[in-house]
């Protein structure tokens, strides 16, 4: 199986660092072939920004959804953002891995998920069969593909619980 | 009232910008005092990471949280962070405006909740009645303020409602 790992941890040193080196020489001992996104290690830009379309002329109103689907459509995608869809189109399974800050992911995976999930690739796809219609979850690009979460937290279990104070692991995670 | 208001869009002259606008001429006409956080206009640094702290020695292992404490202690917070701490100590009332990016906050705004909730000030703050006991959520230093969210989203209302397809908006903005 081919396995994109995406990792999202500022420390190599870290438990998230030596429990992804594990994860890595398991999967690859078992036959797998594994790619990595490192983040912090890629200097991922995380922002979101005129600066993502080569196309934005100096003073025009930005439309991100907009410039990112003409962008995509127009094969004029920074390459940061089109090397990490080539990864995901080549995955058979995608692995997130982060430590829980704030309820959510860090920011440099927020903006992974922002700018690599592109309009006209991830969202926004029409139907071949009736253009007038948006593919859904399960029907897009990515559809049949595996993925799995990793997330580490500094809480206890007990406050991630049903009732505890952070909120329900679960609930936090959705979607 | 003193109101601080966050605001986390690429673009000024969006129905978000316009909304801004009108929002804070209405507070300033009835009274209220009103200071703004522009992410984007600001070019907030959204990756948290060992940039953050002065006593960052290189080669060092990086925890982010015990050094967001020293440096929170210690005084040597990033002048970003501490501007941000004090414009929220200032306030009466926050209001974090925001389009709902992927079910959540864009990356810009995240990277200020990671990095302006600084350990000791936002979470790991101890009882002074009992130092082994944390201060959990109404408690700490931003007791008492009021706090509120201006949402847009691309998607139609039906689904983002209880059995829409993108998940209940209620369920989505939890915590």
């Amino acid at each position: 199986m081919k396995v994109l790992w995406v990792f999202a941890h500022p420390e190599q040193r870290s438990l998230n660092g030596s429990l992804r080196d594990a994860g890595i020489r398991a999967l690859e001992t078992a036959g797998h072939e594994v790619r990595q996104s490192d983040l912090y290690a890629m200097s991922w830009k995380a922002v979101a920004d005129g600066g993502d379309f080569a196309d934005t002329e100096p003073g025009a109103r930005l439309t991100y959804a907009a410039s990112s689907f003409r962008a995509f459509k127009g094969g004029t995608q920074t390459p940061d953002v089109a090397g990490e869809q080539e990864k995901l189109m080549w995955a058979d399974a995608v692995l997130i891995q982060f430590p829980l800050w704030w309820f959510s992911v860090p920011a440099i995976l927020k903006g992974w998920l922002d700018r690599v999930l592109a309009a006209g690739w991830a969202y926004r796809v029409t139907d071949p069969a009736n253009p007038k219609r948006s593919l859904r979850y399960g029907e897009g690009n990515l559809r049949g593909r595996r993925g799995m979460l990793i997330v580490t937290t500094g809480a206890t279990a007990a406050s991630l619980g049903p009732r505890g104070v952070a909120g329900d692991i679960d609930d936090l995670l959705f979607p």
